[in-house]
């Protein structure tokens, strides 16, 4: 396959905003993309969007990526709508990037619109659950922080990792994102500020989970021999994609020992078998990673994600945040858009909000956020990683997207 | 890019199915898909799965292929959701050819699953309007048969046909219908019977229309080496898929001349785009094609295709009927199936029967419905049309897939 890289990126910020439409966000993000690429509407061969629950807010399914792209100018273009729970964003980048990889296209667009303000939040809570199985989960009730919730008391079980390790990621993310402009939340919070919120489910407080949020996102891929030719922004490579479905963590598996009698885990047993196909695809393992966006719907989730994608040993997460190393000033920054809890999760956008972080990052444009790479010249390899659904206590979706300059 | 071959097609049959679930019906297309391409579950790497209406008619979003295929026993591959109204079986045909002919895997599943039935067809009614743009349409009150009721009385203006022309193309397809098991509608009807049914949208009658369904179809496709090493079923080659947005066609234009005045419209001007592209990347003609599938949601709405697929001049559509020339015994069966009016239209699913048909019809597998090609040893050439959703009066999406042997 082709080498394809992101000519550019582009994103509404993210937040309330009950006047606008699908469709306005949608080209405001667009519009930010094609400028940032240096292209023209004209110069896009196909497109795939991401939306979640439009059929359940607004009524409109089956074609929303027309709806909006024709409200955007386009005409006759392949579109194809495709859906994966809060994965949706890094699905449609992956189909695009597939599409000019094999040859078919030489420039996609991927592009995520969502909005989940409405004047009834019954209305949007229970299209989130829309994203579990509705015939043995939302009807009995299902919740997503609750979910979370269970599975973070077991890694407080497993690990030994306390509430107020937990607070720590919510007070990291919430300062990134305060140094974000796209950001939904851009007021920092200290841990006390974290513990003493109303509690959600324990060990969850509202400060940790990331809120209902309209936005879009999009990026536009295009073959490297393409690239060549326009002007635009530098632009990134797509060094892989990689995307499962579950099992991303088995609830019903009995816990495994605890960590103080296992004090070698260094295998990548442990990784999640998405990221261990990523860096088998990019030729590239966690060490190689100098930035990463990761799905932190609530921000204690970071956690369990570090030993998931190789960045640390399994249980060591809670010390890494500690230390301070996936803080912006760290070696390796996570989510320095804020992530899920404090940038915010437009469901269907979020997975191309942390391609256009990640793309920033590499370019050297992401200002008071900027990471500063392993030598002081910036990040050169960014990954994004994106989860979504739930089935039986499984992740749905993961998907592993590996970015580099 | 690779070929790729269709390995095994399957389908649930359709109708009105009240007590199956859409796990149960996709469980059932995708068995027989499996057992007719002689493969195993493990063997198929990636799945791409359609549907247009669950998030409306039961309320799940999001994760619909997960839902459908975790019952089914798949586990952790790679599966991605596809809406495109009711081309959306053709898109999910389309994703899952490409995942295979770039190389990215070797064998991958699309399937279709859509459960219109319920208790409230009012809440069927608005399910399938929400395949238009449900701000400027759906809600004004926007329906599909009378759209197509608007599109078939201008081309009585233009091209002199007759509310008896369509009859005859219902009356070909319920005829088609009745000799395929899986099949909506097997009762066979006179032109009196059609002429004489209830008004819909004059000049549409019941028995030129397309129902609510419910029912599930399903490919496995596979690259060309690979497919050497299963046994199974004969195999079919993907020669063409092609895929587009609107304008399908542009009531807003000014209707061309009438057909005296313009007596040799020999180009292809008048062909559908995507149908040229699907020629083009196929390296084929209209004159190559011995069976079709197309999009009949309105039976009458196979007269002008044939002109659009260029079977034949503009305006000829209804002689090329009244010769008998598009039913099973004629030069070019066009839906032997029975189509969408007949063999029925559960939206999301109807792409992939319209795949299953020609896989059957190439394979010489379709019975007392088969084509005989043109040396009677069967046809080698088979064409799918499928279009679906509607913005501002244009389809929103249009297909064309090519297969041959």
């Amino acid at each position: 396959m082709r080498d394809v890289v992101v000519l550019g990126v582009g994103m509404h910020p993210f937040g309330k905003f009950m006047d606008k439409s699908l469709k306005e966000l949608a080209y405001d993000a667009l519009s930010r993309a094609i400028d940032d690429a240096g292209v023209s509407l004209r110069d896009i061969q196909t497109a795939y969007v991401s939306n979640a629950y439009a059929g359940l807010m607004t009524g409109q399914e089956s074609i929303r990526g027309q709806v909006v792209l024709r409200y955007a100018g386009f005409s006759d273009i392949p579109i194809v709508n495709v859906e994966n729970a809060c994965a949706g964003g890094a699905t449609a980048f992956r189909e695009a990037w597939l599409s000019v990889a094999s040859g078919l296209y030489d420039m996609a667009l991927a592009i995520g619109v969502e909005k989940l303000y409405c004047d009834d939040t019954a209305r949007s809570i229970r299209a989130i659950a829309s994203s579990s199985d509705v015939d043995l989960m939302a009807g009995l009730g299902f919740q997503f922080s609750a979910n979370y919730a269970m599975g973070l008391r077991k890694q407080m079980a497993e690990y030994g990792w306390t509430q107020q390790d937990f607070a720590r990621a919510a007070v990291k993310n919430k300062r990134h994102g305060s140094l974000n402009p796209n950001a939904q939340f851009r007021t920092p919070v200290t841990e006390e500020d974290v513990l003493g919120s109303r509690l959600v489910a324990w060990p969850l407080t509202l400060y940790m989970c990331s809120s209902i949020g309209d936005g879009a996102a999009a990026a536009i891929l295009c073959s490297a021999e393409v690239a060549a030719r326009h002007r635009g922004s530098p632009y990134v490579k797509v060094a892989a994609c990689a995307l499962r479905s579950a099992p991303f963590e088995d609830y019903r598996q009995p816990p495994s020992q605890p960590k103080t009698q296992d004090p070698k885990p260094q295998s990548s047993a442990h990784w999640l078998p998405v990221a261990r196909e990523a860096y088998e695809r990019a030729g590239l393992g966690p060490q190689d990673v100098h930035v990463a966006e990761v799905h932190d719907a609530m921000a204690p989730a970071e956690l369990r994600l570090y030993h998931a994608l190789g960045f640390c040993d399994p249980g060591e997460g809670a010390r890494l945040l500690a230390e301070g190393a996936t803080a912006i000033e760290g070696r390796l920054p996570v989510n320095p858009s804020g992530g899920l809890s404090a940038r915010g999760h437009p469901v269907g956008a979020t997975g191309l909000a942390q391609i256009a972080e990640i793309v920033w990052q590499l370019r050297g444009e992401a200002g008071p956020r900027q990471a500063q790479g392993p030598d002081g010249h910036g990040p050169r390899v960014g990954l994004a990683q994106n989860s979504g659904g739930n089935i039986e206590g499984h992740q749905a979706v993961t998907s592993v997207i590996i970015l580099a300059r």
